[in-house]
C-alpha cells in the first residue's frame, strides 16, 4: 500500500541538495521537478531545512515559495530566518498575504521584521494586519493604480509607460481616480486607447463608482460580486478615501478557506489547521483539547444511563440499543446542523428565524423519526421476539429523532446570534443533549413498560 | 426567538406584488430593497411564484436573478418557463453558468431550451456542458478576445472600439493571439497603448504563453494559480486550439463549492445540497437515504454487544461505558479523517502513502489514547470504587483510540485510490469499524477479567 520503495522521493533529493549542494543546484532542481512536487517536497522538509532553503534562494524565489506552502509552515520559516531576510521576503509578497502572515507571527517576531522593512512598507503592513481577516479591509490589496482627477489621459499613459516594470504584477484593468484621496471615479484603461492625450481623466472616468466600507463583511462581499460582474471593488474609509481594492478572486478564496476551516472545526481540529508535518506533541495537544472536552460531555450524558442500572439489569437487551439511539440521533441532528450552517452562509436564513427553522425541521424529523423508529422496532422484535421491546425502542428512536433535528437545526442560529462559532460548538452541544434525551427516553420508557416486558 | 411579528417580510411584500402588482412595481420593489434581501426574498417564494417573477422581468433582469439564487431554484425556474423564454434568459448568462444549469436540467428540458437558442449559442452550450464540472473545460468561460496573429495593433484597436458594447461584460485585460485557431501568444491590451497602429500584434504579444489542457483538474489549477500571479489561463484542446479561459476567480469559486459540498456530505446531506424551501418529502427522502444505511451499519456494530449479554448482566456498569467508547472513538477517528481530507486537497499527501499516514497517526493515537484511557479509567474507578473496572475501560479506550485514528487516517486515502468519494463514505466506514472494535475490546476484556471483577 505504501509508495514504491524504489521510487526517488523528491523531498529526500531536495534535502540532500540543501544540505550539501550549491545554491544553483537547489534552484535547478526546483525548476526541474513538476510544480505540485515542489509544494509536496518543501512541505516534507524538516522545519530547519525548510528555513535553510529559504535562506539559500533569492528573496524573490523565497517569496514565491513562502506564498505557496501552507501558512503554518510559512510563518515558521519567517520566524527562523534573520528578521532582515524575513523582511526582504515579506516585502515581495502581495499586501494581503503580508498582512495574513504578520498576523500569525508572534508579536515580538512581527515587530522585529517590521523594523527591518521600509518605513512606508511597515506602516502599510501594520495598517492592513489590523483588520479582521474576513472583512474588506483584511481582504484588500494595495497594488492598484490611482491618479488625481486633474491628470490628463496623456499623463496617465506616460506614468503607465514609465512604471511598466513596477506594475507588471498588478492586475491592471482599471485605475481609480481621486480628489484629495477621495474616490471620485473609475477609469477603464481600455478607454484610454480612444482618447486624445490632453483630455482630463475626470471626463473619461465612470463617475460615482460603487465602493464598500473597510468593515464590509465576507458574506456581504459575496452577495456584492454575485450581483455585479466586476473584477474588483474599491474599499473606502469613513471619509471616503480610497484605501484598497478587493478582488472577486480574493473573496472566493476567503470563502473557500472558511469552508475548509469550518469543516475541520466540525470534525474537532480546533486550530483550524493541522498538517502531519507538525511536531507530534503539538498535534497531540491540539486534538486532546477537543477530545478532553468531549469525554467530559460524554461522561455527563452517560450518567443518565447510570440512573437506570436496575432497568438494564432486568432487560439486558437495552444495552445493545443505547449506542444505536446515540449514534442515529447524532446523524439526524448533524444533517440539520449542516443545512442550517449552509443556509446561514448563503444568507437564506437569518439568525433570528429560529421558529421557522424549527417548524421546517420538526416536519422532516417526524417523517424520518417514524421511519427509523419502525425499522429499529422491527429489528428489536425480530431479535428478541418481544413486540413490547420493539415498541419501546421504536418510540424512543422516533421521539429522539425529532428532538435531534430540532436541536441541530436551531443551535447554529442561536450560536451565531451569541457571536459564537457554530462550526466548533454545534456538534458537541447537539450530541450531548440528544444523548441525554435519548438515554432518558429509552430507559424511562423501558422502566414504565417493565411490568409488562420483563423476560 | 422568532422574527419580530410586526416586521414586514420582504418576501411577503414581493409575493403580493408579483400576484397583483404591475411589472414596474415589481421592478421598483426589487431595486429598492437591500441586495441580500433580494436573494432571501426570492428564495422564499413558492416555486411557481418565483417562475412567474422571472416571466415578468426583462430577460436581462431575469438572467441576473437566475444567476444569484441557488442552482436548484434556478433550474426549477428554467423548467417552469416556456423554453423560448428560458433560452432568452440562458443566452444572457456567462457561458460557464449556462453549462452548469443545462447540465442540471432534465435531458428533455435541456433539449427543448437548446432548440430555442441560436445555433451557435446552442452548440457552444452543448460543448461546454459535456465537460465534468471540476476540470478546466467545465470551469472555462468563452467570453474572451482573440485575434489572428496577422492583425495589426490598429486593427485590434478598431475592433475594440467597434464592439465596446459587446465586450463590456468581458473581463478584458488580455487578448489571445492565434494562428489557424491555435494559441500563439498573449497580448496585453495595455501594451497597445504604446504601439504604432501598423505594427503586427505577433511582434507585440508575449510568445509561447502557458496554457492548460481541457481536462486539467481543479487541484492542478489551484497549484497553477498559486505558482503564477495570473488573472486567468487559456485552455487548449489536443490540437493546441484555444477553446476558453479559466479565471482565478472561477477556480477559487469551484474550490469553495467543493468544500461546501464535502462538508454537507460528511454530515449526511447526500445530494450535496438541501434548502429548507425544497418540498418536505424530497428533503425527508434524501436524508433518509443516508440514515437508513447508517441504521443498518449501527445494528451490525451493535450486534457485537449482543454476543456479550452475559458479561453485561454480570457488570451492568459496562452499559454506561459502551456509548462513551463509541462516541470518543468516532471523535478521534474523525479528526484523523479531517486531516487526511485536508492534506489530500492541498496535495500534501499522495493517495498511495498509506504507511506514512498510518505511522503519523499511530504516534498521535498512542499519546491521546493513553490520555483518554487514564481519564476514563479514573472516572470508572471513582464511580464504582473498582480499580479493575477502571483498567478494563481505560485499556479498551486507549487501544480503540489507536485503532480509530489508524482507520480514520487511512480510509480517505484508500477511498480516493478506489475512485470513491471520501467525503461521503469515510464517516460511516470509520464509525462502524471502530464501534465493532470498541465494543469487542471492552466486552472481551471485561469477560477475561470477570473472575477477578464480578461485584
Amino acid at each position: 500500500m505504501s509508495a514504491d520503495p524504489g521510487e526517488t522521493r523528491p523531498w529526500e533529493a531536495l534535502e540532500r541538495l540543501i544540505l550539501a549542494g550549491s545554491r544553483s543546484e537547489v534552484r535547478e532542481f526546483l525548476d526541474r521537478i513538476p510544480v505540485d512536487d515542489v509544494v509536496l517536497a518543501v512541505s516534507r522538509l524538516t522545519d530547519s531545512t525548510r528555513a535553510r532553503l529559504a535562506e539559500r534562494l533569492t528573496p524573490e524565489r523565497a517569496a514565491e515559495l513562502v506564498e505557496n506552502i501552507p501558512d503554518a509552515q510559512a510563518v515558521d520559516v519567517l520566524e527562523r530566518l534573520e528578521p532582515e531576510r524575513s523582511a526582504a521576503i515579506l516585502e515581495r509578497l502581495p499586501s494581503d498575504e503580508q498582512a495574513d502572515l504578520l498576523g500569525d507571527l508572534s508579536r515580538s517576531d512581527a515587530d522585529a521584521i517590521l523594523s527591518e522593512m521600509s518605513a512606508e512598507g511597515a506602516d502599510q503592513a501594520r495598517a492592513l494586519s489590523s483588520y479582521p481577516d474576513d472583512v474588506a479591509g483584511g481582504l484588500m490589496i494595495r497594488e492598484y493604480l490611482t491618479y488625481p482627477e486633474s491628470y490628463s489621459a496623456g499623463q496617465v499613459l506616460e506614468n503607465l509607460r514609465g512604471n511598466a516594470d513596477k506594475y507588471r504584477d498588478f492586475v491592471v484593468q482599471y485605475a481609480y481616480v481621486t480628489r484629495n484621496g477621495r474616490l471620485r471615479g473609475v477609469l477603464r484603461l481600455r478607454d484610454l486607447l480612444f482618447e486624445t492625450p490632453g483630455r482630463e481623466i475626470r471626463e473619461i472616468m465612470l463617475p460615482e463608482p460603487l465602493s464598500v466600507p473597510e468593515l464590509f463583511g465576507l458574506d456581504d462581499l459575496r452577495v456584492f460580486f454575485e450581483r455585479h460582474p466586476f473584477f474588483g471593488v474599491p474599499v473606502v474609509d469613513s471619509q471616503g478615501r480610497l484605501v484598497g481594492i478587493v478582488t472577486r478572486a480574493a473573496v472566493e478564496a476567503a470563502r473557500a478557506d472558511r469552508s475548509d476551516s469550518d469543516y475541520l472545526k466540525t470534525q474537532g481540529i480546533v486550530g483550524g489547521e493541522e498538517l502531519r508535518t507538525m511536531p507530534l506533541f503539538l498535534r497531540s495537544r491540539r486534538r486532546l483539547a477537543w477530545l478532553s472536552v468531549n469525554i467530559g460531555l460524554n461522561i455527563l450524558a452517560a450518567s443518565v444511563i447510570a440512573l437506570y442500572q436496575e432497568t438494564i439489569a432486568a432487560v439486558i437487551a437495552l444495552a445493545v440499543f443505547l449506542p444505536i439511539i446515540s449514534d442515529m440521533s447524532g446523524c439526524s441532528g448533524n444533517q440539520a446542523v449542516a443545512v442550517s450552517m449552509r443556509e446561514l452562509t448563503l444568507g437564506l436564513v437569518r439568525p433570528n428565524e429560529v421558529l421557522r427553522v424549527w417548524l421546517k425541521e420538526v416536519s422532516v424529523g417526524t417523517i424520518n423519526g417514524i421511519a427509523l423508529g419502525v425499522l429499529i422496532a422491527g429489528a428489536a422484535w425480530l431479535w428478541k421476539g418481544n413486540p413490547l421491546l420493539g415498541v419501546v425502542v421504536g418510540a424512543a428512536m422516533a421521539v429522539n429523532t425529532i428532538i435531534a433535528v430540532s436541536i441541530g437545526g436551531v443551535v447554529p442560529l442561536v450560536l451565531r446570534r451569541l457571536n459564537m462559532d457554530p462550526a466548533l460548538a454545534s456538534g458537541p452541544i447537539l450530541t450531548t443533549l440528544t444523548d441525554m434525551c435519548g438515554f432518558f427516553l429509552l430507559l424511562s420508557l423501558a422502566t414504565a413498560a417493565m411490568p409488562l416486558m420483563a423476560p
